[in-house]
């Protein structure tokens, strides 16, 4: 492969990461041991940084604080989630002649990953010689083609710990349920990564939903109300793209008549807590940690840092030798140690493409997940701190 | 004073926090050094496990144990929100003299603090020799006399770190608005803490609103929109019990009128960020950590845990030299070096007085707090993580 010589442009696309930052400092690492790449730039805001040429030098960053930035939650650069439109490739393509961009590495999604291929085409077919090369990133997990996304094992850490702390809560302060409201889309990962939570099989979360199955209020009332009966208390989690057996968002009609307006967008674990409450004359509550799920800086797993940045560094690698139209992956190896190591993909087997939670990984009852996600969620996440327990041995009663 | 010798009851009201634990170590290593205390039980769920005789012995339980209960979050012995009824003390007091409790240890809030006084009251006129000590415990920080209350710097150190984080996403990702659910119920000191988020006067939460200040629709609006044109993006942190004008629970009359049901309990932060939305037709959200707030594992100050311990052992050191009717305070030491010391107060003049945060301590526009209180809350929490920028030297424009 012929030596391609020029500027390179990294840029961040979509909701930040625990660990986008480690891929950024991936890639300037491994960018000071190559001569071709002339230049660095990190566009602002992701691809309108671009398309309104607002860059900046990273060549002038010290080395020590990319270090720090490595380990920095959220993204550096800025991100965007701009809508990238037909006539906006060709000024993308203005931008990246006028400045001899020769390389773009785009962290993100499969929404930035088909913006990656369409500028990679474009420039194809328009004779500029151009390496584009895609980075994943995605805390829903939803990338195809790789064994998981970096950012997913850091926001699956937090879900879990956040799932455990608030479970002991109503645990220990019982007659309550609340609904937990995860992070996802249309993709069940995180919210599976709640069942990292339990230790005991009755432990909190004790139902889990997922988007890929869907869920009548008929069902999850009785789901509550089993578990209730039960232990005294229930704690539900949720994905926030819940849908009903019609395909619809959960919720919505049931909601509508019970007599209060329906507002899912952000508000799906609320509406379900007041469902249950008026439904099973139960204390019921809910939590939405929202965005803290993503840019928690008290959870960065380090196994989803290491990948990160080795995958920053792997997209400039291999689009020295010449790939261009991929998206780097992460290949799990075989064997009882976790281990991974980098792959390639064409960009066209992952742009706008949604990778769901396996049907095979959902409990039949449609309402928990089955052990082998858990073998594989683990190693991707964090540590559980310990909770201890009193030992608890009862005082014998004296009075009737 | 004469020596009294019997069995103590050490119990949890209200809400789990990040450090009631830490107190109910105390009491257990204190206990350990005196001989009048015959036997140490644990009350399950707070008062009620006292009415209904349901105690554990927690002589039976491992040192090394309660060294790890001692750092452990959440209520180990369980906790209740039992509001006790008149009838109630007899049965308290007849489970005493049928265990021959002469100790009664209350972690607790205002309401804990109220219940603690009825029992001492009622067992001194019955002519039951009984000492009655409360152990300050509560998030909010609502206690009066003590200058802040166990719980409170762990709960602080949780919301000033998710208020970072979490601004750091839309600063990263801007066009957008968030709304910030705290807990506090009537006192503001808890929103109050987020202010510590901030490094720059415009860091985020650019408008904090405390429940002591009545607030109304077209002030938050206004305030919003001027933030938002200022600096692309705005961070709101309110306090689940903000009340209007009118002293009504904020956004009631506003929300209702803009044609959507008011649910706002538990509801208020989403609300609002509609609100936002449809008045200033902005993208607007909400986040409501909830019970993580009170919970995380991962958000213990070390001050706090040091001082809920320091607590428990004072209310059995203080209760064994005669103490009772009373409860436990923190005493700042004067200087500028961070100290405290325990000290005692009636309860009487704590019992059921909520502690509103002080009017000199909030902005005159209403929508922050002054620097006083940020030297008054650094102390209480622990350290804010990291979070490296970088420098962003701008590239040159080429193009037009």
């Amino acid at each position: 492969m012929e030596k391609l010589t020029g500027t390179a442009v990294v840029a961040h696309g979509g909701g930040p990461t625990a660990v986008i930052n480690a891929s950024l400092a991936g890639v300037i690492e491994e960018r000071r041991r190559h001569g071709e790449i002339t230049a660095l730039y990190g566009a602002r805001h992701g691809i309108q940084g671009v398309l309104e040429e607002d860059f900046i030098d990273l060549d002038r960053e010290d080395p020590d604080l990319v270090e720090l930035i490595a380990h920095t939650p959220g993204s550096a650069l800025g991100s965007c989630r701009y809508k990238v439109k037909e006539p906006d490739y060709e000024r993308i393509l203005e931008v990246f002649r006028a400045h001899n961009v020769r390389y773009f590495f785009y962290t993100g999604g499969n929404d930035s990953m088909d913006t990656t291929l369409k500028v990679a085409r474009l420039a194809r077919e328009r004779g500029y010689e151009l390496r584009a090369v895609g980075i994943p990133k995605t805390i829903d997990n939803d990338l195809a083609e790789t064994d998981h996304c970096p950012g997913f094992g850091s926001a699956a850490w937090f879900y879990a710990c956040a799932l455990r702390d608030i479970g002991a809560d109503l645990r220990e302060l019982p007659r309550r349920v609340t609904v937990v409201e995860v992070m996802g889309r249309n993709a069940g990962w995180l919210v599976a990564a709640t069942a990292l939570a339990r230790r005991d099989p009755d432990d909190p979360p004790q139902l889990i939903y997922l988007p890929e199955r869907p869920l009548s209020g008929d069902k999850l009332l009785a789901d509550v109300e089993a578990v209730y009966r039960r232990l005294g208390y229930a704690v539900v989690a949720v994905c926030e793209g819940q849908r009903d057996e019609k395909g619809e968002p959960f919720g919505a009609d049931l909601i509508a008549a019970d007599g209060f307006a329906h507002e899912l967008a952000g508000n799906l674990a609320h509406a379900l807590s007041q469902l249950i409450a008026r439904r099973l004359k139960l204390r019921a509550r809910s939590e939405k940690p929202g965005l803290l799920g993503r840019t928690s800086a008290a959870f960065i797993s380090e196994s989803d840092q290491r990948e990160a940045r080795m995958c920053g560094r792997e997209a400039v690698r291999t689009a020295l030798e010449g790939a261009t139209e991929t998206m780097v992956t992460l290949v799990r190896e075989p064997g009882s140690e976790y281990g991974v190591r980098t792959g390639l993909v064409e960009l066209e087997r992952v742009a706008n493409i949604e990778r769901r939670f396996p049907p095979e990984w959902i409990h039949p009852e449609g309402n928990d997940v089955l052990a082998p996600f858990l073998d594989y969620a683990r190693p991707l996440t964090g540590p559980l701190l310990p909770r201890a327990r009193l030992r608890g041995v009862p005082v014998p009663r004296r009075l009737a």
